[in-house]
């Protein structure tokens, strides 16, 4: 991708979590990235086009900060460890994390009442649900392909819940993880 | 609550649910209610209060159309079907259900701008989990309280999640149901 292209995604994120995807402006967006609004029309067709590559740019970079998991914290090659990673990751309270979960929210939010963007979200969603049932798979060999489809539907659904109820200040961010990492125990058979 | 002002709460909730919480402004409700702005600003202060009362409003609908359970289907006196129609009369392709869900949603993503309805959604959904942790008791003696708080914190929140996938077009309505009514029987203790 430009480098351009790049920096105006990286705003309307921004802008998005701080706004809302209702107070999106083309001019707004192109202040933010510091480009003219020509340039972000020479890029993206219309409104819902940008949107729509925002939604996958959000996607991209969510990929990208669960997948730098392995560090620290796990015991390496353990597939256990890389699930619970790559679904607590997402609640963590970094201004990256944050504005990412605020913003795919907000856009999921706004598929409600906005038509546009369902088809893209619901190929992200499911793009989502696959790649942790994948991790499930891996995590919990002796499980079948749909029951591990199944409770990635489950997880997932409770992670989006608990990062709006986080981000809305109904559920403390500590409280939040800890029900997702219940959650995920009970998918696992023991070890 | 007087009929004019139950009458406003309620074109509220419809002018929410079609629009979202940015698109209500007060001529446009007064022209819904049927009812001049004046009216509107005689029984609610502000935007603010009238956006606190409309939360409350679309909680004692839906504690109405969860409890009005019992007919047909369950088994009268079971705890368990109690507990199940409570979480899933909140799934269902209604008119009036749609709406609340969709205003409910609306206002808990609102609330991630903007700070005034924080505290009023953090009250609601706690009476809403406490709620639930008692069915949870009633269905399942045997559990710990504190279990059941936890295990009401996780449906509530799985239930929210699956409400705005049902509504953004990501998850048909039976499947979101499906999904529901398998996490409650993994919360309860075989029969």
């Amino acid at each position: 991708m430009s480098d351009r292209r790049t920096e105006i995604l990286t705003a309307a994120t921004r802008v998005i979590a701080r706004r809302g995807v209702r107070g999106l402006r083309v001019g707004e967006l192109a202040a933010e990235a510091g480009v003219s609004a020509a340039l972000i029309y020479y890029h993206f067709a219309d409104r819902a086009a940008l949107l729509r590559e925002t939604l996958g740019f959000i996607g991209d970079r969510a990929e990208r900060y669960t997948t730098e998991r392995g560090a620290a914290e796990c015991r390496p090659d353990d597939p256990r460890d890389d699930l619970v990673q790559a679904l607590l990751l997402e609640l963590q309270d970094t201004p990256e994390v944050r504005e990412n979960s605020t913003a795919w929210g907000e856009l999921r939010a706004s598929a409600v009442f906005d038509g546009d963007l369902r088809e893209d979200l619901a190929r992200a969603t499911h793009a989502w649900v696959h790649e942790i049932a994948m991790l499930l798979g891996q995590a919990d060999p002796a499980g079948t392909a749909p029951a591990h489809a199944a409770a990635a539907e489950r997880l997932t659904t409770l992670l989006e819940g608990l990062s709006v109820r986080w981000l809305s200040g109904s559920l403390p961010l500590e409280q939040a993880q800890r029900v997702l990492r219940e959650a995920v125990e009970a998918e696992l058979t023991p070890r």
